[in-house]
């Protein structure tokens, strides 16, 4: 009963991650995305999509990982992806996620913490192609909000192209269908 | 590709349920809970406390159900567990999350359409386990915030005992812990 009462106490704490404010808006939406509401997002995206895995992956190992993805930005806070990231943000988020990850009981921890690096590292087929999902809804949500969140980062077209071409390390059909609907937004005058 | 545009066309359509607004706040917050984040905390939750389901599950399963529990929502809204639920709403959430799934490629629809039946009929084990999970954040939600949405909505302490006693079928153990914490949130005066 200890352990349940230590794994609620981890479940209250992650509620957190409701209140980490990303950088673009849901589609049809004026206010910001959250982290929570992302992860949900990305899990769902993966699960449909995992047939167009360049490699044979793992599905669930690969939600498990979309479901922890974001948990080290309860202390680190998001970041936009076109900014890069140091190496300082890096030991910020990961020094998060073991924090939280350190409220469960003991023996738990590790199996997830193995899981957050290895989609950080992004060279196994479940996190490239976890990494190449995480990346499509930011763009979804520009393609169909007028660019809102590259315009107000100055991000410029090829930039987006060549960070987003991560995408087809993970699955090069959805690359080849995100390319087009990028092409379709620099002709439609909303990525410069 | 074609499938894949169809899979994207899903992808964005389901981002309505972040404006599908539910009746708790999350622990801290002023606002009230959407449905799409209570979706990925319900996934953590099922993961997190999958070794005390009364029967074995396949964690995975649970997770799937989980990620589409709630899409009806987004045509019928979301409604508080204690009003219980008319066969009417009951029908238009199918009709809901029949829709959506139209959108995927022919192939797809019918392994959700399945998944969320067996979900709402909660008789098999990965089912129960997942409707008991389904109950644990709102509770939460009540017990760290002064039992807002129980008294918001005049929710006795009979009623909340009865209704989520459901929990107890898919796991005595969380049950047992939920109940204690119910028990200390009666005895501080915040469910009457």
């Amino acid at each position: 009963m200890e352990h349940i009462e230590k794994i609620l106490e981890f479940i209250v704490e992650i509620e957190k991650l409701k209140d980490v404010q990303r950088k673009t808006k849901p589609v049809g939406l004026e206010r910001f995305e959250n982290s929570a509401e992302h992860s949900w997002h990305v899990c769902l995206t993966a699960l449909m999509l995992k047939d167009y895995a360049n490699e044979e992956i793992d599905i669930n190992r690969v939600i498990k990982m979309l479901l922890i993805h974001d948990l080290g930005e309860i202390d680190a806070g998001d970041t936009i992806v076109y900014a890069g990231q140091t190496t300082e943000y890096k030991a910020e988020e990961e020094a998060g996620i073991s924090r939280l990850l350190s409220i469960l009981p003991g023996f738990m921890a590790d199996e997830f913490i193995e899981l957050w690096r290895e989609f950080e590292a992004g060279e196994t087929a479940d996190a490239c192609f976890a990494k190449a999902i995480d990346r499509v809804p930011p763009l979804l949500h520009n393609i169909h909000g007028d660019g809102h969140s590259w315009r107000t980062h100055g991000v410029t077209k090829e930039k987006v192209f060549s960070v987003n071409q991560r995408i087809e390390a993970g699955s090069k059909d959805l690359w080849s269908v995100m390319r087009g609907k990028l092409e379709g937004a620099v002709n439609a005058g909303i990525l410069k």
